[in-house]
């Protein structure tokens, strides 16, 4: 590490190959011109170390901008030979070092612990992260006495802080903790200290397996690389991981840590990547934010080093399209040779990925057609539970067609970083809306959340999901556990046909139990809603409040259908229509809702919902949605705003055995849905000329014309 | 125009010049490649003639694009000399031919009468001209027997149903009335009809003064050259002018056309292009959709007939980086010619178009700082009433600031062409809340609109409006005869200074009565409320409606702040805060509203309000709306969330002169607002070491400290 021309995660030679892609029209140039002008802005500001404050305030901003500027001023002076630079990120070096040790403890906000320039000790951590990397490309240059008085004013007090003061903290398997060992681990590569290297590798009791980076890459993930906290989490902690694995590899390559708890980190890049739609952003599951996408600066990281230390599927390389700018490293130009001549139209693939320590605890089906930003991709979730940041949605939907989020993920109540919303911190309406199952694309039993909306009870339990067979995206989720004495089974699918341009999706959701209960199917649209058919709307001349608790209390009721088997509705988002069809055995109202009851401080979007409720022991809702025509407001054109599903009809059939009569203007489609149990058995159809023999979950049956059939088993 | 290599308005060698451009990354290289995947996609369909539907219908889509193809097919065959595509065209065109004179009459949907292909002959105008301009391209290759056949069995009776069914109708003043001559007219030049041509240029009776071409270009614009319906409505009404006007000055020059009536088209090209916001977006006056822009096929000609044919400022050549295509003719080669090298970054100004027949009925004041995108342009209306498209908003406001319309014009209460909403045409909630008072941005008396919603009234009376000295951007608008006894005026200026990045929007509105009335300040804001500051806001628990006419029974009440001379509220919208903040004398109530109470049939957008409530006889809302901060959902950044105006307060001053002051952190700004009738007097400020002398409406005087200071005159 110590060899002159290394500077921890860049070499001499690496720095001269960056240096080839300035003015680049792509990821590499833009990025490296951003550096720039970040670099030039704070040159002029000068240096400004501010006292302390809220997130989003001045302080708040300022603190974090400095320490980007360190590793970044650093890194461009190295890359352009500019000593400008060099000096500058010495200087606010230098000036947090000369005040770090006198400053108080900030107040606690929150469960964190507090650092000193921030209210929350994880900034802290980021910003040593971003310091020590900046150091590491000074420290050839700088004088003995400077280099001693940077640690003795800055490094060596955090570093005590965070594995001395906070030592209990520093253990812990969380996305903290590993942005906690990858500080303290890079800092420790950098000023040298083997102790401080050896506790954020192999934790505070040597063993590798109870925490420091090791246990973190082992047991934070599933074995199949699912994080449990979901996507956005997901791209927060794989940023240190990208950063220290990558330094550890270059400098103890005997640690094997890219191959570490078998390819464990290799495994978590593919499905943080694979979890994202087809416009880079991620599915907002569990606390999350609806923007947050591929572009961020942990994704960009993890897309690079899967690039330059793995063998990157084209799939995934494709989606590379989503990022605007690149990590400037040796890994971000291996990510640009990577993706030169790729092919972006790659059809996606449907994955499940199984979650808990062992992969035995559910998991989440992530279901896909198509190619490009025109490809859909459903997420069906019957996993564990996000720990503090989980939502009660076990077996939730959420669904993206069209080069939208057609069936939304509400993500978290809380604006980040902005002062005035609470400190940016979350919000009340994040347990009392957000969380709660009302709140997700699913049934909810007796106006209730899952798990009575308990957190532990929650963390104990998981659901159950597999792929469907018969079908290339398709899922069967069930969960027993979420509320008692009622079993929940969902299946999902992606059906494709030469009915229809934009594959269709089913979805259809089976409860199970010998009591009665009220059941709430619900789900988040945007745009517009065009038209209720059939049943007739009845707009509310006041708006009431839906319930009282358990996300209902932030609910208005804006409009009602009276109770049907059969409720249909167009809307309109953007430049395309969607249709929903549903079926129930039992006649079910249907209400118009929209987000923002009870909301005194503002801090819920006014979104738009739709529930059609019914009371039953058992019941399934069987339900249909369909992406058409076209409208372009600003053109005035507009084709297909009627639904092309004509009719929708649940045939009659045996116990496990589903059949589904969609009737097209160009023909009919039979999709019929068997258990495992069922299937072997065979199927007379009366139009068909012989019996079918149910070999799969799923069977499709194109029949060119429209009349109906009865069939039986 | 029988001259060999002659197309009416193309030539020989100008489709040379155009060719050249194919392949092109411009916006003529754009447009020609979509014309060749136009007709490619027509040709792969074949020849479909369909029969009669409702807009938006299959039916209704096909006959309007088979007369774009027509036009389309014959232009690329003639550009790049393709057999195949002239002779699609000519297949169409006889196709029609051979059954146009059999189709009855459609059922009239509306007041416009009805045509044949469409329900209103407005659309089957259209479909006239573009057929006429394919058949102008085919006819030098058509057999003679062909050529009797199109005019015997297509041309000759659309202009006999044009000009002798509804006769009645030819000669209306009117944006149909332009298609209908331009259609004629173009028609008749292409199968030389002089009668025909006759009384498309000067109308029935030969004067050209109350029908025809000429009289439509000389009353259908103020001398200024602005449209009463407004740009909505201009846009539509300027593609038929651009395109008449072309082509008599190709074949007539002597027509002078292009300077008829004080050269009013040029005029007109310069108000309609100066009306776009910076984004290019029409600001949506009277009855408009909010999505119409200068990518509009009306607006693309507006620009290059402009350019081709008049000497046309840079400010609104830099308009046209907001068109992605061109008009596929020699005035848009001329259009890609002159905007070549000209800077976009031109500093708009602001203007006042006077609005009626002789310039005497008030006007619009559009008022604008800033360059490009990031210019602000606001929206001041107190001219005539937009006819059968007018809304009740004399002396509305609207407000673009740092790429959004922050006080937003409603628009509409229509989709066009979507079938399923009403077969595409205006709804019931266009009159019951579009056009009312309360849906614009401005005060409402005793909760009714303007002339008592009376649209014959209300097109009796006009507002008055001018221009403020003292400032670049402001004006004072009066109008005295929208309610019975109560006299409106409104001075709004941005104001700029050290103390912003961005300008700050100020609001004065007085209302004088001698009779208490209920005035209501209310504005359309969009994003989100982050929050309401110094007053206490109550979320009610139950939404009420507002009230039963007028508009306010589409209304809904969320919540409200006590009564208080004094209210203030930031929002979020995309990237930017943006703060209003309002004092009174009387203590007003402040509610948050949403528009959707009572609309059964989904055709109201769910947009947020405020409004501020209070009786009195005589009184003045001073507003302030400052836009402010960033930030970046994505990247979680945020800064500047707070209002940058910390006090804002009105000094006590004499009648006729307003002394408002704006405190920030880093001084104060007074801002003096002088009725003519005072101006020359002479005012003493406290902190003034000398008397200031009043010379114009607006004088700003930017004080260091940020102590208050008090005054006399």
């Amino acid at each position: 590490m110590s060899a002159q021309g290394d500077y921890l995660l860049w070499t001499r030679e690496e720095l001269d190959e960056l240096r080839r892609q300035q003015g680049q029209d792509n990821a590499m140039g833009r990025s490296l011109a951003a550096l720039e002008a970040r670099v030039a802005a704070s040159m002029a500001r000068g240096i400004v170390i501010p006292g302390q404050g809220e997130a989003g305030s001045f302080e708040h901003n300022t603190h974090k901008e400095n320490a980007r500027v360190i590793e970044g001023a650093a890194l461009w002076g190295r890359l352009s030979d500019n000593v400008q630079a060099l000096a500058h990120a010495e200087e606010l070096l230098a000036g947090y070092a000369a005040c770090y040790r006198d400053m108080p403890y900030q107040v606690a906000r929150n469960t964190n612990p507090p650092g000193r320039l921030f209210h929350q000790i994880l900034n802290e951590h980021i910003w040593l992260l971003h310091a020590s990397l900046g150091l590491a490309l000074l420290k050839p240059s700088l004088s003995e006495a400077r280099y001693q008085s940077l640690l003795d004013g800055l490094f060596q007090p955090m570093l005590e802080m965070f594995t001395e003061t906070y030592r209990h903290d520093f253990d812990r398997i969380h996305n903290h903790g590993l942005w906690a060992v990858a500080a303290v681990g890079i800092c420790a590569m950098v000023i040298e200290s083997p102790e401080h290297l050896a506790i954020s590798i192999d934790g505070l009791d040597g063993s590798g397996e109870t925490g420091g980076f090791l246990a973190q890459i082992a047991l934070l993930f599933s074995p199949q690389g699912y994080y449990v906290e979901g996507p956005y989490y997901h791209r927060f902690a794989i940023h240190p991981l990208c950063l220290f694995a990558e330094a550890i590899e270059r400098h103890h390559p005997e640690r094997r840590v890219l191959t570490h708890a078998d390819g464990r980190i290799e495994k978590s890049l593919h499905v943080l990547l694979s979890t994202a739609y087809p416009d880079g952003r991620f599915p907002a599951l569990n606390d999350a934010s609806r923007s947050m996408d591929l572009d961020d600066e942990g994704a960009r990281c993890a897309m690079s080093l899967l690039a330059a230390r793995y063998e990157a599927p084209r799939e995934l390389l494709a989606l590379a399209r989503q990022q605007q700018g690149c990590w400037i490293h040796a890994n971000g130009l291996a990510l640009l040779n990577a993706v030169q001549g790729v092919d972006t139209q790659v059809e996606a693939t449907s994955q499940l990925f199984r979650d808990g320590p062992d992969g035995q605890s559910g998991g989440h089906a992530h279901l896909k057609r198509g190619q490009g930003l025109a490809a859909q991709h459903v997420v069906l979730t019957a996993g564990q539970h996000g720990m503090g940041h989980g939502h009660f949605d076990e077996l939730g939907l959420s669904f993206f067609s069209r080069g939208k989020e057609v069936l939304k993920e509400y993500g978290f109540a809380r604006w980040v970083n902005v002062e005035t919303k609470f400190g940016g911190r979350y919000l009340k309406e994040n347990e009392g809306y957000a969380k709660q199952s009302v709140a997700h694309n699913l049934v909810v039993v007796d106006m209730q959340s899952q798990h009575a909306a308990n957190h532990a009870l929650a963390d104990e339990r998981h659901g159950e999901i597999s792929l469907l067979t018969g079908c290339a995206a398709g899922a069967r989720a069930r969960c027993d556990n979420a509320h008692d004495g009622v079993a929940m089974q969902r299946e999902v699918l992606l059906v494709e046909s030469r009915h229809t341009e934009t594959p269709i999706l089913l979805d259809v959701f089976t409860l199970t139990s010998e009591q009665p209960h009220v059941y709430d199917y619900t789900f988040h649209h945007g745009g517009h809603v065009v038209r209720w058919w059939g049943s007739e709307f009845t707009a509310l001349d006041a708006l009431e409040v839906m319930g009282d608790r358990h996300g209902y209390q932030h609910l208005w009721k804006q409009g009602q259908c009276r109770p049907a088997t059969g409720h249909s509705m167009t809307w309109l988002e953007g430049d395309s229509f969607h249709s929903w069809h549903q079926i129930t055995q039992a006649p079910a109202e249907a209400f118009q809702l929209r987000v923002g009851a009870n909301d005194p401080d503002h801090n819920l979007r006014p979104d738009a919902k739709v529930m059609t409720r019914l009371t039953a022991t058992s019941q399934t809702f069987y339900s249909l949605f369909e992406s058409h025509g076209h409208f372009d407001e600003a053109l005035e054109q507009c084709g297909g705003a009627r639904p092309q599903v004509i009719h929708f009809r649940v045939l009659p059939s045996a116990d496990g055995v589903t059949i589904l009569e969609l009737t097209f203007a160009t023909g009919r489609l039979l999709v019929v849905l068997a258990e495992p149990a069922r299937q072997g058995e065979s199927l007379t159809l009366e139009a068909g000329e012989r019996p079918l023999r149910i070999e799969q979950d799923v069977t499709l049956i194109d029949l060119p014309d429209t009349a109906r059939v009865s069939q039986n088993t």
